[in-house]
């Protein structure tokens, strides 16, 4: 059962949320019409933090990998896709509605909350009993028996109080769309509910074009889009979000090999770039997938508690199969090493970019409290950091700000840069704190003299005094992607 | 009047068409269920070129400028958003069907294709004198006179061969879903239509959280859809399609100079690219769209003839009013140095990516034949190029390839390269010179040697010895963004 967050961790998400609005990292989307329900928008510093990490896993992908390519496919996708890949049939949630209120529901939810209150009334026993009927209902796909549980628990519906319910039914989580005119060439499409199947369904044109041989990956990063009941938790679980996927081909039999190969390379990828250690585990599935024969999450602890950001699965032959089969192409690969033909066998790292975002906002969200003062700042790996530095004059008199320009066109061609001169140069440390710079750039009146300047390290607060003309090498050394490379 | 593509002309976007797919730059959405109509997927070669342009495009809107920061605004909307704009009420297509085939068309095009069939037989000013009086009916909304005008021209059917024509309907060209299960509380949302709404409903917050004073931008990359009825000319005019845009916020009665600006400033980005001058022009627009004081499209000369590239536009207050009035929420900037409250004017730059992506594509696309040999390669400039270098061992033998592995690494953290031991080391380089890699570096038995190697440039075909301590160097010079920068 999901550890219920205590107040602590609430208050805690809830001063994240508040400063990434307040210092431009994620907006509620629409927001002068008060927001959509479970949609985000990524502001100035925002957008340039994803970027950098999408940029970093595009190239760890691509680039420190020798024999991985990257595609971006359409967010549309020809129908029969969803009918091969499983998700028309079974990408469902059981819903129930009660009758009195007319809200809609999901029935496991339902029965978990209901499940929730026993155990925090300490009654942890028959919370589990609960929980283990639910989940045997679901395997069973028993929907009846679902709804038999909800009414033989007396849960009531909050908003009504009744247990007036209907039957429960499937509600499928893909959203469609009609693309053509209204005439009847019309046709019902689907905005993708993952990434994944625009890798599958190029597998050939992939292999031929770039002329990989098994094993060999493909990568991807696009938005996916599910119609979530229940999207909650900030922008961990979100109706339109970004998947950066990366499925790796190889011959059958090595699939568990190349499994674990994945699965440590990721979880080192995660610490390179500072993640606390301690607030990663990895969480093997014990029910598998239907396409799976192994499966394991890279869990994060979150303010809401430990919540899967990658997944790392070995999906067998199941997608090319049945691509192979609904399109009647054939999906094999012939590798000259055996003198066979072959499907070959998946594994797939998947990882959420928005999740990737949120955890990588928690781990850097720092209050520092001494006795004197207490401080807020985020301490981002400076390979990704929004914004590399901060060039700051100490006066707005005497040349400085001209003297600190200089300095900005120096170094903005190759860095994100920002140049302020209003306010103390504290508040203006500050200032850079909250926003996760990790250097400061201070322009005095020593400057003009012996063109040194004063740097001030974010995490420290200590500072040093360097040359002008060591700035772009010291900058470029500290935020290179190789310094997270080198750790993998 | 659009130019009629000559045979010639669409002869050469079937080359490169042909050319997208096999050497992995584009493929059709879903080809192995036979493709979806007006979507495309970028493959290996194709995505990198295209992140290239969009990185490319990024820096030199929100580094270069010092005045411009980033968003990335989801694609779902709050629906009142496109009210707002217009869009729910006037981003229309006027299509008619016909009874005996079922058939449906847009009347504006059916007529278009009725005057061509005059121009092609010579008869200019019939074509014309059709053009214009659909011109005339279109702007005064009047679509009963539309479709008199398609009887009275007997325009027929294509497929049925009759003038059995209904009514001229407009037909909206957003796409929409349901959002919330399917109980009374789901809500009709749109697939956004443009980018540019995500700017200036965040308007407000961006300006506060990063601090901005008019004048200012915001730019964004994105993806918008559009239901074309008649999407074609490969991925020009998709259903999917990716955005890049700028919204320039500034003082009322300044819009005009900074619109000269900014078409000045966009046209010089498009030369620096490499992209030949005679191929761009700029078009002013003779009719204004409602909410414009001015604008003009850059032109680019395509196999099919000069089309739209990218779009700059003054936008007056048309839009942030609009959003203030139906959100109710002051979308005002208060200016210090005028000390007064206004709503600013916008001026916005739009481009499309996937057509910079084909402009780009079809520029480089470059067939020479010389009494010899003929050979054809893509003249990308080196800082968008997908693959950086080549590194080639002339055998498979004598440790060549160890020591061209280590060249590999020596430069791979930084460019995107390519190791190739297989084929000639001519197959080689008409291999390279086919996805636009401008160095290829042939390692041989002299590198053993004197840890020298040869650098055959792509344009030229010619060769130069270099040391491979110049190497790293070298490539980032050519393939640095500061080239294109620096000529802004």
């Amino acid at each position: 059962m999901a550890k219920t967050a205590t107040p602590a961790e609430n208050a805690q998400l809830k001063d994240i949320i508040s400063h990434a609005k307040e210092y431009g990292f994620v907006y509620p989307s629409s927001e002068i019409y008060d927001g959509l329900q479970a949609v985000y928008d990524y502001g100035a510093y925002g957008v340039e933090l994803k970027n950098n990490l999408k940029r970093l896993w595009w190239e760890t992908m691509t680039r420190v990998q020798d024999n991985i390519v990257g595609i971006d496919a359409a967010i549309f996708m020809h129908p029969t896709t969803w009918k091969a890949s499983g998700h028309v049939d079974s990408f469902n949630d059981p819903m129930i509605d009660n009758k009195d209120s007319k809200k809609r529901y999901r029935a496991d939810v339902l029965v978990e909350e209901h499940a929730a209150v026993f155990e925090r009334a300490g009654d942890i026993e028959r919370a589990n009993e609960l929980t283990g009927a639910l989940a045997r209902l679901l395997e069973a796909e028993d929907l009846a028996g679902v709804r038999d549980l909800i009414i033989n628990e007396d849960i009531k519906c909050p908003i009504s109080g009744t247990s007036n319910w209907t039957d429960v039914r499937q509600f499928n989580l893909m959203f469609s769309t009609q693309v053509g005119s209204v005439a009847e060439d019309a046709s019902t499409i689907f905005l993708r509910p993952e990434t994944a199947q625009g890798i599958f369904v190029n597998f050939l044109n992939v292999q031929k074009t770039a002329r990989m041989k098994v094993p060999f990956g493909i990568a991807q990063i696009g938005k996916a889009f599910r119609n979530e009941i229940v999207a909650r938790q900030f922008i961990f679980r979100m109706r339109e979000f970004e998947q950066m996927e990366m499925q790796f081909f190889v011959r059958p039999g090595t699939e568990l090999e190349w499994y674990q190969k994945w699965a440590e390379t990721r979880m080192k990828w995660h610490l390179a770039l500072g993640t606390t250690a301690e607030k990663l585990r990895k969480h093997d599935h014990e029910k598998l997938a239907h396409y799976a024969n192994a499966a394991m999450d890279i869990e994060y602890d979150f303010p809401f508690g430990f919540k899967e950001v990658e997944g790392i699965h070995s999906r067998t032959d199941f997608d090319l199969k049945s691509h192979q089969e609904f399109s009647k192409k054939k999906q094999q690969y012939f590798d000259p090493e055996v003198n066979k033909n072959y499907i070959p066998y998946v594994i797939e790292t998947s990882i959420g970019a928005d999740r990737l975002f949120l955890m990588t906002l928690c781990n850097a969200y720092t209050e520092e409290k001494t006795e004197e003062k207490s401080r807020t700042y985020l301490k981002f790996h400076p390979a990704i950091a929004p914004v590399k530095a901060a060039i700051l004059p100490i006066t707005k008199k005497d040349g400085l700000p001209d003297k600190a320009k200089e300095i900005v066109d120096l170094l903005k061609y190759d860095f994100n840069i920002i140049y302020e001169e209003a306010a103390s140069i504290g508040k203006r440390y500050a200032r850079q704190d909250l926003i996760g710079t990790p250097f400061c750039i201070a322009v005095d009146h020593q400057t003009l003299e012996d063109n040194t300047v004063t740097i001030r390290h974010r995490d420290t607060t200590e500072q040093e005094r360097v040359p002008i003309s060591e700035l772009h090498g010291r900058i470029a050394e500290a935020t290179s992607f190789r310094r997270v490379f080198e750790k993998l």
